[in-house]
C-alpha cells in the first residue's frame, strides 16, 4: 500500500523535483501571487526531449492561504470564483502536507505478519466496528479487519500452506471469501453455502494452499453489502514461485478502489487524505488495482501510459497500453508504468463526479510524483 | 438455458458431492447446530491437490428452519443478527429446493422449434402482456415472447435461411431487432427506420440468412425501454457451419442478464429462483453471457477461472483468463470453464447491490455445482 | 466530426439507397399508409448475398405527419399506442431532415485553424458561457471553447511543436488538460497542481511537442465537474508521422460521448439533432470514440462489426471485432468499420435509458448510412 514518506525523504523529493523556492514557500503555507505567463524558451525546448521535462513551475500555482475550507462554508453555488479556487487550493495543500506526515489517523493495507505452525503460515484477522477517518475530521462508522481499512495485506508465495484465523468481534455475522483464489469449496467463505455464518464472538479457521499467483482480495461474503463497502476487505497477494517468470520492477503500489458507504476512496482514504505514489525517474512501477466497490472506476494516470499486464492475476497473452483503465467491481489488474516523466502527475478516477466536488477535488484522487 | 434437474439427478449430485448426512438433514429442513471448527488434517492435505478438494463440509452451515422469511417481516435494520442469518439461510434453502423442482412458475429461454418451408426454417414468435414470477410469490407485469421471459431460444446454423413470424398481441407496437446479426437493412427491425411499427394485432415477417456465427440476441427495437427490460428479449445462437472450427465442450449454459423493470435477473429469475449450473468434474462448460439490461454486470465465478473466448460472436485473437467478467449492455461473451473443482461455487454479479440485500442474497446470484 | 451533407448529396444518397417513391413521400412529409407484409422472394434471395441487401423497404415505415410532438403533449403514460408511434416517427423525421440541413443551431468539433510562429503551430481557444441548442428548441446553459460544443478539433502531426493560447471569458476559473498527451508537467493543466487557475479575463499559454500519436482530448481540469459535462472539451488528434504505419481508410468520424449536464449527447447534440455518419458501400471508415461524460457508454452499431484497433491512441497488439463497444469515461478508441452493407443502420448507446424515452428515441442515437 505504498510507502509512507519520511520528512527527510519528502524534502529530498522536493529537492529532486526542482520545485524551488516558490514550491517550498507554498508548502510552508505562505501566500504566493501567481501571474500566468507563457512558458520560457527553455520550457519549450525541454518539451522536445521526453525525459527531461522541466518541472520548475510544477506546483507554482499552489498559492496557499491559512484560511481553512471550513471558513468558507456554504456550497459552490454561494461561492465566488476566487473562493472556489481557494477551496481547491486548500485541499491540494492538505494533500501535499499528507506526503510529509499523515493528516488523518489510521492507515490501511499494512503488511500482516504471519506465524509458522510447522510449514503453515498462520495469519490472524479480527473484525470489529470502528470509527475510520477517511478525510480530515470525517470520522465514519466502519467495519475493519485488525482495526484498519483496507484490512492488512496478506502476502504469500504460490504453493504456500496458509491458515487464516478469523475472530468476529462485529455485532453481526461475517465470513471471509478469498476472491480469486482456487480453494477447497468448504474454505470458499460463502455464508450459508460453504460454511455457517461466523457469529459475533465466534472464530472460524480457513486453511488452503495459495494459488494461483496474482493480485487477489479477501472480503466478507455474507451480508457483504454493506459489509465490504464498510471496510471488510483487504489485498491478498500471491507471488509467483518462480520470480524470474514475472517482469522486473522497482517498486509497487496497491490501489484498492471503494465507494458507497465510506465514500469514494483509494486505500480507505479520500482526497486530500490519499497517499501519493512516488517513483524516481527511470524506475518501473507496478500498480495493483482492486475494485471492492459497487461501481466501475476508470482510473486515469496523467503523463505516462500504463501497460496492462494481468487481469485477475492471469497475465494477458499480449499486454497493451492505455492511459485510462476501467476497473470493474471484483476485477484486479496489474499494470506497469515506466516513470519517464518528472513531475506531479494527477491520478484519479475519470468519472468526474467521483473526483471533483462543487468546489474542489475530492474522493478518488491521488498523484504519481516522479523525481 | 441450463438443464432442469430431476429429483433423481439431484439426489445423485448430492451423493457425488459427498454432502453427507449433515447436508441431507439440512435439505430435509431440520435444524443443525453448527460449531465452526478448524479443518481437519485431511482437509488441508486435500487442499494441496487441486482437483480433489474435499467438499465434505460444503453446505454444512445450511441449518434450515421451517420459519419462512415472510414471518420475520421488517427490514434488516429491525432484524437481530440471528434473524439476518436466518433470512439468508432461508433463501439459500429455497435456492437448493429450486434445484429439485421449480419454486416459481414459468421458465424462459426454452428451445423454439421451427417448421421447414422448403429450405427455410420458420420460427413463430407471439408477444403478449403476462404476469411473470421472478421469485417466489413476486408476480410482475412483463411483456413476453411466447409467454416466457427470456423469450425462447432460436438456434440455427450459419448460412441457414431463417424466417421469423412476429405476431404482436401487446397493447402497444413492437418490432424485433436481431442484435449481432448481419442482415438486410429492411429486416433490421428498427421501428420507423427500417420498418413500420408492428401495431397491436399485426403480423410482420422477417427473413434473412443467419450470419455470422456466434452468440446473439433478439429484442424489441421500438419503445425498447421499457419493452426489453420488461421481457421482450431472447437468445439467438448461430452455430458454426464447420463445428470443428470451434473448441470442444461438454455442456453449455446461457445467462441472460437483465435489470430495471423486472429487477436483477438471470434468465428472467431472481435468486433464489435462479437455476444453478451443473457440471461433472473434468468437464468443460461453455457459458454464453448476454446483457439485455441497462447496467454493466461484472459476473464473478468462484473457484475456477473463465477463459474468455469470443465477444459478440467474434473469437478473440487470443483468449484470456479472468474470474470476473464485466458484461456491458448489448455485449455477449462466450467463455469456457474447466470444472476442475468439486463443490457448490457461488456465481454472481459483483456489484454487491445487485446480489445482496439488507438481509440476504437476492437478484443476480446463482451457483455452479461441480460433482 | 463527420461531414455536413448538402441537399444534393442527400438526394443522391436517397437515390443510391433505392428508397424509392414511398421513402421520398415520407421525407416530403406526407402520410403513407403502411401495411406490414412478408418480404418478397427477391428479398429473401437478396438476403443470401451479404453485400447486396435490398434496402427497398428501408424507411418505408416512416409515415410522417405534420403534427409536431409538441401537440401531443403529455407523457407516454397518457399516450395511446398510435400516439407513441407517431411521437417516435416524428423524431425520426426530424433526424432525416437534419441530414439535409441542420435542425439546430451550432455545430461543434469544427477544425481549428492554426497560425505558424516559426515552426510552432499556434491554436487559440477562448472560453465563454453560451446557450447551446442540443435538440430542436432545447437551449441549455453551456460552457464552450470558441463558442461550440464540443470545442474545435485540434489536429497536428506527431512531433509538431504546439502552442495553445487559452483566454478565459468564463465567470469562473478554468485550465486545459491535454488528456492522453505526454507533456511537460507544467503544461499538464491541472489547476492548483501544475499551474494556477486561469481566472476570468486571464490568458494562459500551453506549449509542448505533440506526442504520442492517437486520438486524444483536451478539457478543463479545475472545477472539471461540471465544466467538462457543460461543454469544455474537444478532440485532440495527433496523426502519425509515418502515415504508412497506420491502416488505410476512406473517411473518418469522431464521436464525442457526453452526459449529465447537457443530457446524453453525441458531438454535443441529442437525437434527433445528431448527425448521421455516411459511407459508400465498400469504403472503410475510421470512428474515433471519446468519452467525456461520467458514465460508460456501450456503443452499438447495427449491421456491421467494428474492428477495435487502438485504445487511448495505443494500437492493440491484436485488433478484435465486436458490435458493441463499451467506452468508459476518459477512454478513446479507434475502430474501423467496413461498410459492406447498404442501408440506414441505427447506431446508439445500448444503455436503453440513454437512447429511448417513454415515447421515442432520444439522446445518444445516430445512424450509419451506407449508400
Amino acid at each position: 500500500m505504498g510507502t509512507q514518506l519520511s520528512r527527510r525523504k519528502f524534502l529530498e523529493i522536493i529537492g529532486l523535483t526542482g520545485l524551488g523556492a516558490g514550491g517550498m514557500a507554498a508548502l510552508a503555507g505562505c501566500t504566493t501571487k501567481v501571474t500566468p505567463a507563457a512558458p520560457s524558451a527553455a520550457a519549450i525546448r525541454a518539451a522536445t526531449t521526453p525525459a527531461s521535462a522541466a518541472t520548475a513551475t510544477a506546483m507554482a500555482g499552489m498559492a496557499m492561504h491559512q484560511s481553512s475550507s471550513d471558513q468558507s462554508g456554504g456550497s459552490a453555488d454561494q461561492m465566488t470564483p476566487d473562493q472556489m479556487d481557494q477551496s481547491d487550493a486548500d485541499k491540494i495543500k492538505q494533500f501535499l502536507a499528507n506526503m510529509q506526515s499523515p493528516i488523518t489517523q489510521g492507515k490501511g493495507g499494512l503488511p500482516l505478519q504471519y506465524e509458522l505452525d510447522g510449514d503453515v503460515k498462520v495469519f490472524k484477522l479480527t473484525t470489529s466496528a470502528i470509527k475510520w477517518e477517511t478525510e480530515p475530521g470525517k470520522w465514519q462508522d466502519a467495519f475493519a479487519y485488525n482495526g484498519m481499512v483496507p484490512g492488512p495485506e496478506i502476502r504469500v508465495t504460490e504453493g504456500d500452506k496458509v491458515r487464516v484465523i478469523l475472530t468476529n468481534n462485529l455485532p453481526e455475522s461475517t465470513t471471509i471469501h478469498f476472491h480469486g483464489l482456487t480453494i477447497p469449496n468448504p474454505m470458499d467463505g460463502v455464508g450459508n453455502i460453504t460454511q455457517p455464518p461466523v457469529k459475533p464472538g465466534q472464530t472460524f479457521v480457513y486453511e488452503f494452499v495459495a494459488r494461483p499467483r496474482g493480485t487477489h482480495m479477501y472480503h466478507s461474503h455474507i451480508h457483504s453489502f454493506p459489509q465490504v463497502t464498510k471496510g471488510l476487505l483487504g489485498p491478498f497477494i500471491i507471488e509467483p514461485k518462480d520470480k524470474s517468470s514475472y517482469p522486473k520492477y522497482d517498486r509497487e503500489y496497491t490501489l484498492v478502489l471503494n465507494d458507497t458507504v465510506l465514500g469514494f476512496t483509494l486505500n480507505g482514504k479520500s482526497f486530500p487524505a490519499t497517499e501519493a505514489l512516488t517513483a524516481k525517474q527511470g524506475e518501473r512501477i507496478l500498480i495493483r488495482y482492486m475494485n471492492e466497490g459497487t461501481m466501475s472506476h476508470p482510473m486515469h494516470l496523467h503523463g505516462m501510459p500504463m501497460l496492462v499486464y494481468a487481469v485477475d492475476g492471469y497475465p494477458l497473452p499480449q499486454p497493451y497500453y492505455c492511459d485510462t483503465l476501467e476497473v470493474a467491481p471484483g476485477n484486479r489488474y496489474e499494470v506497469f508504468v515506466d516513470a519517464t516523466e518528472k513531475g506531479v502527475w494527477a491520478f484519479h478516477c475519470h468519472i468526474l463526479t467521483h473526483a471533483e466536488g462543487p468546489d474542489a477535488m475530492f474522493g478518488m484522487v491521488t498523484a504519481l510524483v516522479v523525481t
